[in-house]
């Protein structure tokens, strides 16, 4: 199974090694990755911003409850849907978080860390992230995705198998 | 970049070998990567419906408006988030959304076929499954998710890479 590996070894990485370089090459690569999950009806409505301007990634790590670590990162992805492209209303939400996975898993892949901080479903943040990127009101902030080289290893991940989140046919 | 393969390649199939059985230990093999997702908080708000009793199945490929190809699938898990166990209120749809797109990575990874089928956030739809299910109230369906052994491996993705939906620094 090819990539049980990588699926039951991605972590949230925290530390870094301070702010280094992330090749374009390589962003294009993650985000590409991210482009190539399922959405509804297949309409990819989804719009990536990529922050690796320095002083925004200082002013996003002291405006996020979580992620003071960006200071350190090398940049950060704020993943974004397009409510003007999405199959149904709502649909964004979905769409994007399985592209978040999609580049959390790119990251590991390529032998970066990565951190999913939340937006999404935090209204205020949301409208902070918007009036600070200048989105337009179609466009939802989902969640900041801070990307680096990891200081360390993070170590094994905790066994997360629960056997009673399985059900059969009815609850 | 060890995952490119499988992330890269990984499409809805919906044509399947007619009730191909999958074992026990595969269904927990993937629900276990499924389980591996990130979460908010690592709150894991997930519960996993297996529904493998075949006229169960027959009745959702009924109900359900774009699921009609479960009848010859393997097998559906609906995927749910738990309110009870969320980090904030209303976090457990991007949860829940995480842990759906690795499920559906392990099932490419295991050279199974499987189709994300939304439920969420149709309203009429979550009511209908909450009912059939006996979901509590505060268990809430994301999607069914159709599994089973493709009829034929699907022909090579279409480049979803898209340019314009990269941005720098701001809108």
């Amino acid at each position: 199974m090819y990539l049980e590996a990588g699926l039951l070894t991605r972590r949230s990485v925290r530390k870094f090694v301070k702010n280094h370089v992330i090749s374009d090459d390589n962003i294009r690569d993650l985000l590409k990755i991210a482009m190539y999950a399922p959405s509804g009806c297949n309409k990819q409505p989804w719009e990536f911003i990529v922050v690796n301007d320095r002083s925004l990634c200082d002013k996003i790590s002291d405006i996020h409850p979580y992620a003071k670590f960006l200071r350190d990162a090398s940049l950060a992805v704020v993943v974004c849907g397009n409510e003007q492209q999405e199959c149904a209303k709502g649909h964004w939400i979905t769409d994007t978080s399985a592209a978040i996975e999609n580049l959390l898993l790119a990251c590991h892949g390529l032998g970066l860390g990565a951190c999913w901080c939340g937006i999404y479903p935090d209204a205020a943040l949301m409208k902070t992230f918007s009036s600070m990127l200048n989105l337009p009101d179609y466009i939802k902030p989902n969640a900041l995705v801070v990307i680096g080289y990891p200081l360390q290893m993070p170590s094994s991940v905790q066994d997360r198998f629960r056997e009673d989140k399985i059900h059969y046919n009815q609850w």
